[in-house]
């Protein structure tokens, strides 16, 4: 089942049945709005307060993967969910109601991947058939938490990244259906590493070196090329994470420059919508691997992918007290069935 | 692999092939001092902060389960962990420079048991060989993230329990090797129960009908009956929280008020050591299992024992908004090895 020392290999290909997305205002604005399932006007979302309309997000997200699947509720065995919120209350109170076993997640923006990867591994067990791995963010709710209220305006550093308001879903089953889906073949479980980076407003350099270690690791432990990957994405590198990665790996001798994308630099026009470095959040993987790559992977405009979702594990308090940016980096590859 | 809907069985039996266990000055002072392997007078652990004091209980943790095990860390495939802290803070910190892969978790005080389940589970699967779960929780750290600051000398209602200052750690490992240990040979994951409790001195209350539903779903999936288990434990219902619990049970007839004990309780001489309605935090459920439990498995002075760990997964944000305290339950099922 394992080779190499960190990277699964799924061999009943669990697969990936269906996905759904759910975004907020500035991310229907940009490039890859066509892609997401529901796009919401109000950041509110009808709600008193961000951390309830995350809440909705995410409860949103699960009932628009349930209806395109389309599932009953009482099909899905488990739930493997997070989001970034103190004590993750925005997975909590979301699907408090739902009846569904839970397994509670705290990767910060890995969240989405460590799901997957989850899911995939009970499915490919035989432990359960039919899994549904999320994660959200919102802007509201994680300035406001991490950061300083909106209502105080304060302005942003050039390497900041925003992060995204939304939710994805992915419905992980047992691959003996008639349905051609997407499958998941392995995953690299990532490391921490901590590089010593102390900016907050720079998350994207902290998070670099743990993308960099698992995609490394994962090509040793699969012996394969970059170039295998039609498409290698990280969750939110953003843009300076982006470049930091690729001269990273550049120094190995591993070139990913034509083939290497971010959902953070996706998700936003970085320039129009001055989103400076990008989209960052659980839900900015969430919601581009959701929307936009699973069309690619469905539509066979690319035939795999590796998706790297990276998370910073700090909190206020321990930059309070003076620590640095401890960051993890998961792993997934998704082919297409043939 | 799967009976009933919730309950998972492993049938290649992990083993728990030891435990480790580490308190502070409280828990040292309490019936069970002699069970846990280290007794740390100075609740700040030498740190600066209660937080970095956490950290450093969940380090000691691994590091007393790697000497008794005996193992070299690079031996360990994976660890399975959570605390309470906001992003988890205790443990990211505490396994940055491990060099371990990491899947973290987030249960509130369920999480050792929900990181037992994981880890018996990718053993059982053959994914990994030497997985450790662990999790921890501070007294300090709690209060001040979740109630008020200890410098504020606050008073506590007659319901309120006390966060245990500490960390367990288990090794879960394939099943092949000459040490008899205690094995894991049934899961039963929670879902999210919430019956509208707000009042948040009051956790054992609103935690209570997680900790039934987990244990009727776990009889009824298993035909087991409650009195086939020597003893079934609960992590931090406290005193409250376990009648509550014994009355919901008894409801539906069955009898578990000879069988049943609950951590919390177990950990303070409640009187004597004014603790109120007893323990809590996820350390209570981990020290307790990692240090007492374990032993009377072990010795064999009892043969099997259901785990039931509760988490109430609000915040203060969240109770802030007017929510009430969704809960949930996570149960295994260990037993010695013939």
């Amino acid at each position: 089942m394992k080779i190499g020392e960190q990277t699964l290999v799924f061999e009943k290909k669990p697969k990936i049945l269906n996905t759904a997305s759910i975004v907020g205002p500035k991310e229907s604005e940009g490039p890859l709005s066509i892609f997401f399932d529901h796009k919401i006007e109000d950041e509110l979302f009808g709600e008193e307060s961000f951390e309830k309309a995350e809440s909705k997000f995410t409860q949103a997200a699960i009932d628009a993967l349930l209806t395109k699947a389309p599932l009953d509720k009482y099909m899905v065995d488990c739930i493997f969910a997070g989001d970034l919120l103190n004590q993750c209350i925005a997975t909590g109170y979301a699907i408090r109601d739902s009846n569904i076993p839970l397994f509670g997640l705290y990767g910060a923006c890995s969240t989405f991947v460590e799901a997957l990867i989850l899911a995939s591994s009970f499915v490919n067990a035989g432990y359960y058939k039919r899994c549904i791995a999320t994660a959200s963010s919102h802007f509201g709710s994680a300035e406001r938490q991490f950061r300083l209220p909106l209502q105080q305006g304060s302005q942003r550093t050039p390497t900041q990244q925003w992060t995204v308001t939304g939710a994805g879903a992915a419905l992980v089953t047992h691959n003996n259906d008639r349905y051609k889906s997407p499958v998941v073949t392995h995953a690299t479980v990532g490391k921490i590493v901590d590089m010593g980076i102390k900016d907050v407003a720079n998350m994207g350099a902290a998070m670099a070196p743990a993308a960099f270690d698992t995609i490394l690791t994962h090509l040793e432990d699969t012996k394969r090329k970059a170039d295998y990957y039609d498409l290698i994405i990280t969750g939110d590198l953003g843009k300076m994470g982006s470049e930091i990665l690729i001269e990273l790996l550049q120094a190995k001798g591993i070139n990913i420059s034509t083939n290497h994308n971010d959902c953070g630099m996706l998700i936003y026009d970085l320039v129009s919508q001055d989103m400076h470095a990008g989209g960052s959040g659980c839900a900015c993987c969430a919601t581009v691997f959701s929307g936009y790559v699973y069309d690619l992977l469905k539509s066979k405009k690319i035939k795999n992918v590796l998706l790297v979702a990276t998370g910073a594990l700090m909190s206020p308090v321990s930059l309070g007290q003076g620590e640095s940016i401890p960051s993890i980096a998961h792993a997934v590859a998704i082919e297409t069935e043939v």
